[in-house]
């Protein structure tokens, strides 16, 4: 079945915003065609980001505990990172994953990308898949990082959400492509 | 197994940064335990967000097309919005099913939230499923919205996430809790 579409928003004009970090703050002007009514509206933009579900041998998943600035709180996650200008997504998720953690591998599948959010910001999330990944390389913590790297099984990872401390919707996101989290 | 875990990044100072719509910027000054280098960085205060999984007595899912400001792209997407002051998430998610498509039902269930970025922002999007919904209440549209509303089965849901225009990590997270999108 053809399900229909609203029109776009006519662009008026756009100017920059104040400067914060990670962002370049963008103000567009839009008219909204059901009222006819120009509106301001804030745009995020930001370079593509990259996350890695990478896989052991023994087919534990490669987790990342980290203390992020959002919550205040210290996360699990699985390695990922901003794709430097340059890069392809999957350079960036190689990159990553050894910065992060040291493991290597070059067995690489992509599994899709999703919008962070398509209100706000203008980038894609990619999410790579790694199998067999081995810890033979160095890891390279930038200034801004503090990174404990672990093996988990599923169980674990499982509690791990249910615990609380496995909440980034964009580390589900990617973690959702590879198993059944919610069954 | 029990993991270990970083210690927390002890807080210098905050500080609020400039005003852009929507969010909050503070600024933390924040000291790095492995490097003891104090780091200047980003937080976006925001309340929770609420999205909403709701299907129809023959089990088609309610879905929303509107043109998204980040992305410039008209994008398909479930019910949502911002907890209002006041608000709890339950209440959130009645009122932007009501508000954005008129459909309503009083079997309403939790599935959770997830963190909408943990490393740079602060609130939550909680994920409600409404069952059994009916088309019998009023749409209440605000300025800045322009949202067409229809049901689609699965197949067809399916087919807006393969075609791109079902995209959003935290749509597609709830979505999941609910259907198996990637099977």
């Amino acid at each position: 079945m053809q399900h229909p579409s609203p029109p776009l928003w006519p662009h008026i004009r756009s100017e920059p915003g104040p400067r914060i970090p990670l962002f370049s703050v963008r103000l567009d002007w839009l008219e909204n065609p059901r009222t006819r009514e120009v509106l301001q509206r804030l745009v995020l933009e930001t370079p593509d980001w990259v996350n890695v579900v990478a896989l052991t041998v023994a087919g534990r998943v490669v987790m990342v505990r980290q203390f992020r600035f959002g919550v205040g709180k210290i996360t699990t996650e699985i390695p990922g990172g901003i794709v430097d200008p340059g890069e392809t997504s999957g350079e960036a998720a190689r990159r990553e994953l050894l910065e992060e953690t040291g493991y290597t591998t070059e067995e690489w599948e992509y599994l899709g990308a999703v919008e962070a959010n398509p209100a706000i910001q203008n980038n894609l999330c990619h999410h790579w898949l790694a199998r067999n990944v081995v810890k033979n390389g160095q890891m390279a913590l930038g200034d801004g990082e503090d990174i404990m790297v672990m093996e988990m099984t599923l169980e674990e990872l499982k509690a791990e959400i249910r615990e609380g401390r496995l909440l980034h919707s964009l580390a589900l996101s990617a973690l959702g492509r590879v198993f059944d989290l919610w069954g």
